[in-house]
C-alpha cells in the first residue's frame, strides 16, 4: 500500500485562482438525517462547508432544520419527503453525499433509488453510514457515477460479504473492483481501494473513537471531491488524510477529540497545506 | 471608476455622538427566508444587528424562528404570512431589505408588492436575490424610495437584460438611470453604479467564494445605510469596502472565509476605521 | 443626585460563603417573550443566571423553548399559557422580572395580573418593557413587592405621565414615591429613584445603543437583588453600573457592543468587583 | 472517609490505547428532560459525550430535539414516549443515566419503570434528580444493575428517610447498604458511599452554586463509567473529583461557573491527568 503523503495533500489544496466564484467551488446535495439521527446531518453538512465547497443542500427530515440552521446559516435545506426536490436538485450538483443519519426505513430506502435513478455518470456519490447497510441488505443496481463508498469495518463486512478478520488487501480490492467504486476502509489506518492503488493513512489516533467521527469524514470528502473535482482521488485522499490530521493536532492537548471541534479547524488547516510550497 | 478607498470609508464611519440611543442609529426590516432558504435570512439580520443598526425586525417563515434565535436573540421577528403586521412595521422603519432565501412563490411576490405599495419615498430599499429574480420576470412599478439592488451578474443580466459578457460600465451605467437605483453589481472586483459615479472595489478574493457571501452584504447595507442616512451613497460603499475587507483578513489564515465569521468580525473593524483619524 | 461608585458595587458583591449552594443564591422567575418578541426573553433569563442567580424559570411562549434552551440549558421553561404553573412558581422564588418582549396582548395583561395577584410582599418584582405599558394604559392596582420599575424615557413619559422633556429629578422623584417603587430610569446616565436618595450613572456609552440593552439589563437586576437580598438597593445600584462597566470595556474595541457579549462577560468581571479588596 | 486524591483520577484516566474505536469506550443511554426541564438533558448528555464516551443517545421529550441537536450535533435521540425504542436501546448499551429533568409524570414513571424492567445485572444506571423522586414516593423495586445514586442532600432526605440534620457517615452508609447500590451524595465536600470505604471529595466551591451542577455530573459519571468500565468505583471518583476541579479552575476568575463552562473544559482537563504520569 502506498502512504498518503503531506506532499499530496500540498499539491491538492491549490491556492484558488482570482477570477472566480462559489459556482467555481462545487455543489454539494447532502442526503440524510431521519427525526432520530439528526445531527450526524448537521455534522456532514458542516464538515463540506467548511471545506470550502461552494454550496450546499441539505436534504434532511424537517425536524432538523432548526438545529441545522442554528448551527450553520450557510447551508440550504430540503424536505427529504420532497422527492421531486431531491431530483431537481440533483440536477444541479457536482455531488452527493448519501447516508448519514438517513436510517433502513422504507422512505430511506426510496431516496436512495431516488438518487441512484437520477445521478449522472459525470457527478460524484458518496456513500455512507445507512445508506452502505441499505445496499448490503437490498438488491439495488448501482448507478453509473464516480462511486465512493466509506464504511467501517462492520458496514464493510455487510457490504462486502467479507468478515471483519478476513478483510485483507486482496480481498478488499476484488471486492472494489466488482463495485466499481473507490472505497474509504475506516479503521486504524484507514485504506482507500481505488482502480488503481491502495493507499493507507498513518494518521489518527484513538481520541478520535467518538460518535460522529465518520459522519464528518463523509462531508469533509463531498467537499473536497466536488471542489477538486478535476482530481477527485487526491481529494478523497487529502479529505481523509486532513481528517485525521486535524484530530490529531486537537488530540495533543485534548483526550477525546470531538467532530464540531475538527469542523471548525478546516478551514485553516486547509489554508496552511495550499500554503506549504509558496 | 472611482476606488473606493480607505479614507472614504474612514469618513463615513464616525464616532457616535454621546447623547444617542437606539433609535439614533436606524430601524431596518429584513424580509426574505422561506422554509428553503431560512439560512440566508439569519445571515442578513445579523450582518445589519453586528453593524449596528439600531433595531432590527425580521419577517421570515415561522419555521425560521427558532434558529434565527438560537443564533441572534437581538432580533425581532414576524411571521411573514402576515403582511399587515409587515405593512405597520414599514411605518417605523428607516430602510428595508428584501430578498435573501425569500424564494419566488406566490407569498414571496406577493410579498415583494407589499413592501412596493407601503414603502415611502425617504425610506431605503434594498433588492436582493429572489427579490431581484422576481422583478425580472414579473411586470411590477417600481416604487419611489432609496432602491438599492444588489444583484450578481447572472441576476444583473436576467433583471437588465445585458449579458454577462456585454455588461460593460456604460450599459450597466445606462440600465441603472432607467431603473433610478442604485446597482451593487457583485463580482470579482464590484462595481457600485450611482446617479452620480462608478465605484469599484479593489478588495475581496477567491476565499469568498462560497455560498451566503450576498445575503451577508446586503445585511451590512442594509444596517449601514439606515444607520449612516445622511450620507447613504458613502454608506452603501463603506459596507461593500468592509465586507471584503474583513474577508481578506480572514483569507490570511483560512481557505475559505465563512459568511458568519464576517458578520462576527464587523463591530471591532468598524471600531478601527472609526478611530483611524483619532 | 449620588454618583454611583466602584467602591459600592465591590462591597455590593461579597465573595460567596463556603457553605452555600444554588438554594442560597436566589431563585428568579422571568415573565415575558411572545412569539414576535421572544429574543427579549433569551436575554433577560441569560443575563440572570451569568449575574449567578441560583436558579432561573422562564414563562414565555413555547415557540421561544427551543432557541432559548439552545443558548442556554440552564433555565428551567413554563409555558406562559399555564398561568397555574406560573402561580405555582411565584410561590417558589426570590423574585420575578416581568414584562421583556411580553407584548400587550390580553395574555400579556392577563399574566400581568396573574402575578400582581399572587406576588407577596417580601418578593422583588421587577417591570420592565411591556408591562410598563400595560399598566400605563389599564387601571391595576400595583402590588405590594419591592416594586422595581426600569423604564426608559418614553416608558417613563407613558407611566408617569411626565413629557420627556419635563423629566427633573423633583417631578420624577414625586412619581416614584407614588408608585412605593424605584425607578430606574435609563437613559444616558441613567437615574435611580429611590424612597432615599437619588442616583446617577456615570458609565455608558453609544455603542450601547442597540436592541436588548434593557432586556439584559432588567436580567442582571432581577439576578443581583435575588441573590444580593439583604441589600437590594446596592444590587440594583451594581447591576446597572456592571451592565455599563462591561459595555465601556467591550466599547474600547467594539464600534456596537451586543447584549449577548455583555452577558457572557458578567461572571468575570463580578469576579473582579468581588476581589477588589481583597 | 477516604479523600479522593490527584493520583486516583490520574490512574483511573489511562491514555487511551491505540487500537480502539468508538465501540471501545461504552455505549450510554440518557434519559430525561420533559418539556420544561430540557435544558437538564442537554447538560448532561453534552458533559457525557465531552467526557469521551464513545457514543451517546439522548431519550427525550420531542420538543427538546431541536435544542440538543444545535449544542450537540454529537447525540442521538429518542422520543420518550416511544418505550419500545428505549427497551431495544437498553439491549446495545454499557450504561443508562436516568433522571435528569425527567419530572414525576406517569410517562416519567412508566420510564423509569421500562428502564428497571430491562436493565441487565452488567449494565451501569445512574439514577439522578427526578429519578431519585420517583422511587422515594413510589413502591418500586431496585433491578439489579451496577447502581449509583447521585442525590443532593433533600433528596438523599426523601430517598433515604434521613433528615439532612442527620446524615451522619454511618447511617448513610447503612443505607447505602440496603439499597446495594453507589450513593454520590452531593453537598459541600460531597461524599460516595460505597459497598467498601466512603469517600470524600476535598474540591468545588460556591461557584458551583447554580443550576444545572448536578445534571452535569450525572452526565460525567455515566461517560466514565461506561469508558472505563473495569474500574467503576475509580471512574465514579474521577468523574466528582474532576467535575469540581475544573470549576475551581474556572473560579479562579469567574463569579459564577455555568455547567456549559464546565463541560466545555472536560476534554482538555482529561487530557492533563491522562498524561500526569508520562
Amino acid at each position: 500500500m502506498q502512504k498518503i503523503t503531506q506532499a499530496l495533500v500540498e499539491q491538492t489544496i491549490k491556492k484558488r485562482a482570482v477570477h472566480t466564484h462559489k459556482g467555481s467551488f462545487g455543489k454539494l446535495l447532502v442526503v440524510g438525517g431521519n427525526a432520530q439521527f439528526g445531527g450526524a446531518i448537521i455534522l456532514t453538512s458542516s464538515a463540506a462547508i467548511y471545506s470550502g465547497c461552494g454550496l450546499v443542500t441539505t436534504a434532511t427530515d424537517p425536524s432538523n432544520f432548526a438545529s441545522l440552521h442554528a448551527r450553520l446559516p450557510e447551508t440550504m435545506v430540503i424536505d427529504i419527503h420532497q422527492q421531486t426536490a431531491i431530483t431537481e436538485m440533483l440536477k444541479k450538483v457536482t455531488g452527493v453525499v448519501i447516508g448519514p443519519g438517513l436510517g433502513e426505513t422504507t422512505l430511506a430506502l426510496q431516496t436512495l433509488q431516488t438518487v441512484f435513478q437520477s445521478i449522472e455518470a459525470s457527478q460524484f456519490l458518496i456513500i455512507d453510514g445507512s445508506a452502505i447497510d441499505l445496499i448490503a441488505t437490498h438488491t439495488l443496481d448501482l448507478p453509473k457515477a464516480h462511486l465512493i463508498f466509506t464504511p467501517h469495518e462492520m458496514e464493510w463486512q455487510r457490504l462486502s460479504g467479507i468478515p471483519i478478520a478476513s478483510q485483507t488487501e486482496s480481498r478488499n480490492k476484488q471486492v472494489q473492483k466488482q463495485l466499481q467504486a473507490t472505497i474509504v476502509l475506516k479503521k486504524h489506518h484507514t485504506e482507500i481501494y481505488t482502480d488503481a492503488a491502495t493507499y493507507q493513512l498513518t494518521l489518527g489516533g484513538p481520541a478520535m473513537a467518538t460518535g460522529g467521527m465518520g459522519d464528518t469524514l463523509a462531508g469533509m470528502i463531498g467537499g473536497f471531491v466536488t471542489q477538486f473535482s478535476n482530481t477527485p482521488l487526491n481529494a478523497i485522499l487529502s479529505a481523509t488524510y486532513l481528517h485525521s490530521f486535524i484530530a490529531d493536532e486537537l488530540g495533543q492537548s485534548q483526550y477525546v477529540t470531538l467532530p464540531h471541534q475538527i469542523i471548525k479547524r478546516i478551514p485553516q488547516v486547509m489554508w496552511q497545506f495550499s500554503n506549504a510550497n509558496h
